[in-house]
């Protein structure tokens, strides 16, 4: 599957050999050794030959899963490599059945997607170790996910349903105390009296599902933590966003921290299980962290938005602009204070936090910093996920019905309703029982989102300009959720 | 219309020449003059005695827009006072042509809806002053606003397609270095090239609607902040949520500061046009405050939740907890810390925020604090409304659609589907050239939300408990938008 042409990738296999730098400014850590060598996905097969040929940027062959290789729920995915943008393709991807065994054991399905910048080195190590945190956390709460019968108990040790302040204690000043202004509608009720009203020690019932959503949500920032940690031994480089996939308690959890994207479509319907974190949709996130930590901005950036920069010589003019608080904008008049450079500046692909980064979530970038300055990214990037939970037994499914996870690469160049009707239209030209329609309508959609070469572009439909983005694409059918592996179904 | 039953109000007139106080606690600035009287809705045309019986928490009167009357649009309006947990209605209405004249004049209509807490002196001074806010605020833009031809200038004074960055002045620094990660695809462009690669150089187009976004969001900061500064020479009781509707351009404007609703009905179909803002819906960014700045905190409260109060016999135990980065829980070990109390407790219309107030955003309450502490509820508490946009020309509009505007005591009670359902029916049954049409389905609506007084409480169908609290409600047609006052419609 793999078009066997070199071209001339000047120092490839040194790049692969230090550990895929890619020239983005210094490498502080290029002595220490490699944390884990580059690769390209397990489940491909490749040898170390079609590695070098897979990184060909003239030619861009589209990799995907060989026909005599399966995945979980014959889960399709298909790769190319970027147009020149970097030496090695800085996505990678992860697809297992994950299998954490201690007392009775944990296992759940995993699908992944990294897509690194600044060199491969966070996405690598990611794709490597981030289900193992997922695995870590959930193996915590084993045995509460098994018991689907009683809630998650509040405190560990403890009965559930015991509530202690039905039991005499004595409540905390502040309940006591407490003002209670636009409180619940009938009787006026003294906050002051005693016993305490009986509103204020309800106990809030957690559902499984969040336990599920919390796992993840700190498999991430534990993930993030490590690589921070072993920055310090290990060359890894850059950072990586991270979309990951887990399958539980017959639900999909779509954690996503960065600008890849999933969306299932069921019955040519189209469902967003992610949105994407960029410096234009968290800029009310941004603003506010450093209007309230003015110091992160290093008195080089001022947290007020702009059109565009502000010159000196408009100082006492009125220019449009907007801070947190506002989506709209207004005029104010132009200060000193106004000519620092603003924290979000750029529009769509080309909107930047700092002037130096695209994307507001991601793993890694530790030691990021504002170029010539000592301005960190962090923690305007954070490495913290939104979770999206998709119900798998609300549905019947049919063969035609996937999620299709992929990186900005596909989204860019493709809209939701264009990969909808490729995924559609192709999956209906193929025999339904085939498992390995699903790589081939992975490679399709790559395909279409890579176009073809001509006149020294990259071309697709309607003589738009194709991506030359790394394009990395799983399309998993919901229809074989679990049947795939049923040695190893468990009973939740 | 109004149902002169006179039940035992105790002080009730005093409340009256006294502003208000509704008794939650001190007054310190009520020895001060009132900004204004107590009122009712002008538009009402109650005289004192009637004004007087309205509070009646025992008979309950649904108070109508008299059929002699008329508001624009053939706006209908209706309200009823709570059972007892204020002496006075702590809502208040208002609905106007705004005409500010200033060269040209600027003419827009303005409904609002203010639920006051704590008092009902920040809700009569919105209700009397916010219109004029939103007016100055909409009047320094108004020659923009007229020529829809041009976006709006970046910076007055200056012709608006007149690019500096064109005409070779030097960038900024951190132009000059930006790392530029994660940019464009295509060429890889060295950003330290000159000249300076022209993406950093585009000038964002700013929409008209755009600035009556910003004029509405900066009239509800300059509206809070007069009430501040008069605080120190007026009594200026409590806080209050504020709802508005500005229409302009044609297009109808929902700020909403609050747990106010407004939905509009259009054939058969609901589209939501705000969202509450209460301690669960704003979990995370009173969290994010918190934690950024716990001197806010006081030593007393701590930014992470628990499903209930943590004892401090669990010191060392494992409970369920999730922070400002977190939608889902997790288990962490108790430590003394943990001991504090939650900044956000409890559950649906009894969450609190410090222990205090049940809405995050809203007008007033500037000296509002936890009790016997000195911790201000500001900033948790937020004047910042969100506005959304509702596009009058885009569709053909029927007698039958129509926008609905509702306090809390509306929305707590019934559905949005249940209320869609009610003015539905209602107004199919009238006659469609019947102006009153839209008073009377609002006094439908206040009917069902309020029920009736049986076995000491008040009842709505199915036996359930009807609202306890004040509520007001709007009906406003669109298919009359502007076509009431033709002498008042300016060229946009």
């Amino acid at each position: 599957m793999l078009t066997r042409v070199k071209s001339a990738v000047a120092g490839f296999m040194g790049g692969i050999m230090a550990g895929g730098s890619s020239g983005s400014g210094g490498n502080p850590g290029s002595e220490l050794p490699l944390k884990f060598p580059y690769m390209r996905p397990d489940f491909l097969g490749l040898s170390p030959d079609e590695i070098e040929c897979s990184a060909d940027h003239i030619a861009r062959p589209i990799l995907i899963l060989k026909e005599t290789r399966r995945l979980p729920w014959a889960t399709g995915y298909a790769e190319v490599i970027n147009a020149g943008k970097s030496a090695l393709n800085e996505d990678q991807a992860c697809c297992e059945v994950v299998v954490a065994r201690r007392s009775e054991g944990l296992v759940f399905h995993y699908w992944a997607l990294f897509d690194g910048h600044a060199g491969s080195g966070a996405a690598v190590v990611a794709s490597r170790l981030l289900q193992h945190h997922i695995a870590c956390q959930l193996q915590a709460v084993i045995e509460i996910l098994r018991n689907l019968a009683s809630p998650p108990p509040t405190v560990l040790g403890e009965e559930p349903d015991c509530n202690p302040y039905l039991q005499g204690n004595t409540p905390h000043r502040a309940l006591t105390r407490a003002a209670s202004l636009r409180g619940a509608t009938g009787a006026p009720g003294s906050p002051c009296s005693t016993p305490p009203p009986p509103r204020f020690f309800t106990e809030k019932k957690i559902q499984h599902e969040s336990l599920v959503i919390g796992a993840i949500e700190n498999a991430f920032k534990e993930m993030d933590a490590q690589i921070e940690r072993e920055k310090q031994v290990f060359n890894i480089t850059g950072g990586c966003t991270a979309l990951t996939v887990v399958y539980l308690l017959g639900k999909l959890f779509v954690g996503n921290a960065g600008d890849s994207r999933a969306i299932i479509i069921r019955n040519n319907e189209i469902i967003p299980m992610s949105t994407e974190f960029t410096p234009e949709s968290e800029r009310q996130r941004l603003q506010f962290l450093g209007f309230m930590q003015p110091h992160l901005l290093g008195n080089e950036f001022t947290h007020l938005e702009f059109p565009r920069r502000v010159q000196r010589k408009e100082v006492g003019k009125r220019m449009l602009y907007r801070d947190f608080t506002m989506n709209g904008w207004a005029y104010k008049t132009i200060e000193d204070e106004d000519l620092k450079f603003p924290l979000i500046y750029g529009e769509g692909k080309k909107a930047r936090v700092l002037a130096t980064i695209g994307v507001t979530r991601g793993l890694g970038d530790h030691d990021l910093k504002v170029h010539d300055s000592n301005i960190f990214i962090k923690p305007f990037l954070s490495c913290c996920p939104e979770v999206k939970v998709y119900n798998l037994t609300h549905y019947e499914h049919g063969a035609d019905d996937v999620l299709v996870m992929g990186t900005d690469g596909l989204w860019d160049v493709l809209s939701n309703q264009e990969v909808a009707e490729a995924v559609t239209a192709f999956l209906a030209n193929c025999d339904p029982d085939d498992l390995h329609r699903y790589t081939m309508a992975a490679q399709d959609l790559v395909m279409r989102a890579r176009g073809i070469l001509r006149d020294r572009g990259w071309r697709i439909t309607n003589e738009r300009l194709g991506s030359g983005d790394d394009i990395s694409v799983f399309i998993i059918p919901l229809m074989y959720a679990g049947l795939i592996s049923p040695e190893l179904r468990v009973p939740f």
